[in-house]
């Protein structure tokens, strides 16, 4: 654990999500586990199935950032060109991973054996390792600061857990919520000045409409505890001086 | 109606996406309003509250599309800072907007009254004209080819209602579904043909894991009805020819 500041970028890559067919789910997922791991979600693109189009993002996120994402795009269908795109950015050529057909033989043994669109699932960029897949069979792949992972949320979480702990991350960003029925309107300069006094400290403001009232959550992000809890004290205190109620967690 | 397609990029502004906190619901939700308009949401980037990485998102996205949306950071507190990018990214000052300033007077009226913070969601890039908002007073923004909107989806939801219509767009694009518990990987070589056989339509294999068994939806898409037709009549002959059990509208 260091200072340093941990960063990854994230490809989405599917035509389904751009098209609102399928609302994504592993935004929210890779940026919690990135969260735990003490590495900062930096920025997401979401791009279509066009090879160029993911090449572009690919290389422009695997440079800005300390670890890449994908997710989508490594299944046995047509439409699954991901490793194409990523071995072009890279420079390098596909090939039949050895061990990802050998478990991919082993898992459809039961199941009509390999085909041509199974063994696709086997293809890698030359120089790639293996990212377990406990779900399903087919891996998802690491090559240098970048990880592949399936487009199926449930899936992805598998393959999140199996990279569990197996990457450099710094102090992870730690957060404490207060929220109420509390116009955000009414608190803007409270707002400003307790994240002006705070240096290490952000305070995001995520206004809500709920039960016919408006209301919004306060969320004080640091990667210090008693920096963070001396905002928190702060902000409290402010709250409470101007008269409104709030509950710690948010609401 | 024209033959040409129409193209849109979104920008996401927000910390509380990046930090996991926040499932986004708007992409999809401009995606969907997007299709029905006739123009295709060709590339999201979710990008934190900085104004650098905002100016430089969208810039980028909205010289690359026909439009531009954003969503998030046009509220009252210090972290909304999007009017400020934006305006940074097309070079002009930035504004209080007079009639943005009397819709917010009159909103607050009967609620204590303007204040700083509320005056914030009056300023706009100097030139823009406003979006309505009949949920909560704030007005989106518009300028040139860039529609600002608010991160809160039911207000932005009201927003693209205001909107419905008013942009040129081309033919929309349709689609067919069939699902079933097929496995993708049984039927990638047919999905690949039926595509190839069709060159205005795409067909995207969505996997999914129901009822403890594997299935899959393939969508077709077209803007052409006829040619959607065709296609998807060939893709349930080959389902059929090949023992599978599907349904049409997918699973």
């Amino acid at each position: 654990m260091t200072n340093r500041i941990y960063t990854a970028g994230l490809v989405v890559i599917g035509d389904e999500i751009l098209s609102g067919r399928t609302h994504d789910k592993n935004i929210a997922q890779v940026a919690s586990w990135l969260q735990v791991q003490g590495i900062r979600l930096s920025e997401v693109r979401v791009v279509p199935d066009v090879t160029a189009r993911i090449v572009e993002a690919v290389n422009a996120l695997r440079e800005a950032y300390d670890y890449l994402f994908t997710t989508g795009g490594i299944g046995p269908t047509h439409d699954d060109i991901s490793v194409d795109a990523v071995s072009e950015a890279l420079g390098v050529p596909v090939i039949v991973h050895p061990e990802a057909r050998a478990i991919l033989e082993k898992y459809y043994a039961d199941k009509g054996g390999l085909n041509e669109g199974r063994l696709r699932m086997a293809r890698t960029p030359e120089g790639a390792e293996l990212i377990p897949n406990r779900m399903s069979g087919a891996p998802g792949i690491r090559i240098g600061n970048v990880h592949m992972m399936a487009g199926v949320p449930h899936i992805t979480a598998g393959m999140l857990d199996a990279l569990t702990g197996t990457l450099e991350g710094g102090a992870p960003l730690i957060s404490e919520t207060v929220g109420g029925f509390i116009p955000e309107s009414e608190v803007s300069t409270l707002l400003r000045d307790v994240e002006k006094a705070h240096e290490n400290c952000q305070i995001g403001s995520y206004p809500f409409f709920k039960e016919g009232k408006v209301g919004a959550n306060f969320v004080i992000r640091s990667t210090d505890r008693a920096e963070l809890d001396a905002c928190l004290a702060a902000l409290c205190e402010g709250l409470e001086q101007a008269g409104f109620a709030f509950t710690h967690g948010g609401i």
